[in-house]
């Protein structure tokens, strides 16, 4: 019987000469991601060598990455103490992809691992970040685990007890149309399966629609997927992936591709034209709350957001120059622009894109996450509305639950800016 | 009997023929200034027409300026709610020299004053903000009031019980030596004066170095003068500060300059040559302990800042390119850049500045007061050590009263980013 895409890298991963979904398997772990959360799972691994007489020690510190972007550049003294405490681990255990608060080789961690090549087909990455599921657009099997199960990697090297879980097939075809990108079709396909509709589920992505599809773009459709409740996303490996590891990367080693059987077994397959797709929007206070843009046309908006791990890539900044260039930002409404990490901000920046954006009036940060976990650098008022490109809109995102956040792509959120509402960017000029 | 600069300032907005040290008068007030600490104000203001059955009328609208820079963007949902009411309040009493989180024309704001011609020679400037001093760079009589003084301000126009300071006279000969500057003297100044040596006094500025200085150096030393604490500092208006109005602020009406009788009398002259100083440091915890850098090179440093209203302008943030240029960041220092307006951004943007400082490895962040004040943006980790070129040390700046911060110049901080430890920037290649 054939395998699914994740099917066969659990397989290679567990040893095994085949799995099929429900069984439990313990697959070598090729990557093993942490934020600043790394100060937990440090001391889940300390405890985990307790009173063994043994030094704690990681089994192969060339495949841990920490990057710091969830509070960057420390927002209370905190964060940086805990900070501090992972960069003295991070040096006393020889752990190489470490990215510090810099801005040359600092980011945002889903962006960070394309970037830098430390993904690749066929791997499995674990990371203790629920987003980690953005890695799946670069064909691996990449999932979110807790500080506990990190620690046990960080120990053994493999993930323990993990169910082969069963995988939705996700058809797309069509041409976007002008405004219409990859953040509409995931939006609008979590408003199709609900927030809970793919739980403990893959979403395996084909289609020709895919296949021409960016790597960038195929990174917001896998980051978003978790919103759907899916274990994790997954873009089965092709000539895309290799150019971008190849180009944006610099991976001279061969990249083997993982592909699916063609007689695999899917839970369920959905069918997606996107050729009359239009703009959507996940309104309060659920990611699955999807409407198309024309059903909240209108809506006062104080904050605009783009940039995080879904849509703060060189394209999406491009979007959004684009339609701002020339105009100026609402008064009464603040642009925040958040670069997913200090390569795009650079590039953004001989490209002309930050200057343009500046002069429109939108503030340009540093990487990193910024306000989408609501913790600093862009906290919505009492009762304010944000209209975001980020990935998650629940009651109290962006600090504040009398607020509300709506998300979007970059081309809703640019022309939102411009208006002080929010607008359908097929309208402006 | 002759006056000093800034009793002829007040002789003129008390509309009196002449006024001499101890008298009390009521100047005319020109320019009212108010960062997020407007929001104080505006509940003081309320409280002034409570009960007199008259709807709160501010005196002169154009006269106030409002600049959002303490927390911006917000860091929690109580400044974002903040700001907001300031905004409302801005909008209902047309107060239009109002700067808010913008990426055109934000800034910090005594960057913005200047800039936008707000402040002119003569003016009596008051502002809810200690280093207020700093417009004594065009030649104003510029100074910090609280809260409740700023009420009274916005409802009558005058500044009440304001008596006349006793001035002393700073004069500086000399040329200063390479990797030497503004900062350098005033830190200098402090150290000789003591932090209170100029209580209730005012800083005259004299002499040949002050008469080439550029007015952002001028801002620089008028900023700190009340680190010596001074009520003012003051550079008599001359013709760098109508170059500096007319070619930076635009500024096309006439521009009178305001300077002493030669026949002032001074309760004090104190004579600086700066052709022999050193690079200088304030070390921890008092910005009068100051030391030549020697004394504290080798000095390990985990966060480097640039920038601030006392050296976050373009002249600084070159300083720190040419020096940082082609070279990094030393691993384990995280090093932080605030431009100090987002017309300095777009300058250092368009000068390839922002480009060589990220390349170093540096992290540009967003125009405004940053971690100076230690509420996020760059918090201290637990006895972490920073070096700065802001303008205060005292314990628990930055955010942690475990942490120690040195500050220094422009120069200083950038050769120190390169080694992680305290260096001479006369000893860089």
């Amino acid at each position: 019987m054939g395998m699914t895409v994740v099917e066969k890298i659990l397989a290679r991963a567990a040893g095994l000469p085949s799995v099929k979904v429900g069984d439990v398997v313990e697959p070598k772990v090729d990557l093993a991601m942490s934020h600043e959360n790394a100060a937990l799972v440090i001391n889940q691994f300390q405890e985990v060598f307790e009173g063994t007489g043994l030094a704690p020690k990681i089994w192969d510190p060339s495949r841990i990455a920490i990057i710091f972007d969830h509070r960057v550049p420390a927002e209370s003294p905190k964060t940086a103490t805990n900070q501090k405490k992972i960069r003295e681990f991070v040096a006393a255990h020889g752990i190489t992809k470490f990215h510090d608060v810099r801005g040359d080789v600092g980011g945002i961690c889903h962006q960070i691992l394309p970037e830098y090549g430390y993904v690749r087909p066929g791997f499995v990455v674990v990371g203790t970040d629920s987003h980690t599921t953005s890695h799946g657009a670069l064909g691996a099997f990449s999932f979110g685990i807790g500080a506990t199960e990190m620690a046990s990697v960080w120990s053994l090297g493999i993930a323990v007890n993990i169910e082969v879980p069963a995988t939705i097939k996700v058809v797309v075809k069509g041409e976007f149309p002008p405004m219409v990108g990859p953040k509409d079709l995931i939006l609008h396909l979590i408003g199709k399966l609900t927030a809970q509709g793919a739980n403990y589920k893959v979403l395996e992505f084909h289609g020709e629609t895919i296949r021409k599809m960016s790597t960038s773009g195929r990174i917001a459709i896998c980051n978003m997927s978790v919103e759907a409740g899916a274990t994790s996303g997954i873009v089965p490996g092709d000539e895309e992936t290799v150019r971008y590891l190849r180009e944006e990367a610099g991976v001279t080693e061969a990249i083997p591709c993982t592909t699916p059987d063609a007689d695999a077994t899917y839970c369920q397959t959905v069918e997606i034209d996107v050729s009359t797709l239009v703009p959507q929007i996940a309104c309060p206070h659920m990611v699955d709350h999807v409407k198309p843009v024309d059903a909240v046309a209108g809506t006062k908006v104080q904050q605009i957001v783009i940039g995080s791990c879904t849509n703060g890539r060189l394209d999406d900044l491009e979007i959004a120059a684009g339609i701002l260039r020339g105009k100026k930002v609402a008064e009464g409404t603040r642009m925040l622009v958040f670069p997913a990490s200090s390569k795009i901000f650079a590039k953004a920046l001989d490209r002309g894109i930050v200057h343009d954006l500046m002069k429109a009036g939108a503030v340009v940060m540093n990487s990193g996450c910024g306000p989408c976990l609501g913790v600093h650098e862009g906290a919505l008022g009492d009762h304010e509305v944000a209209l975001s490109t980020t990935n998650r809109n629940f009651k109290g995102r962006m600090g504040n639950p009398t607020g509300e956040v709506y998300l979007c792509s970059p081309a809703v959120a640019a022309a939102s800016a411009i208006t002080g509402a929010i607008t359908d960017p097929r309208t402006m000029n």
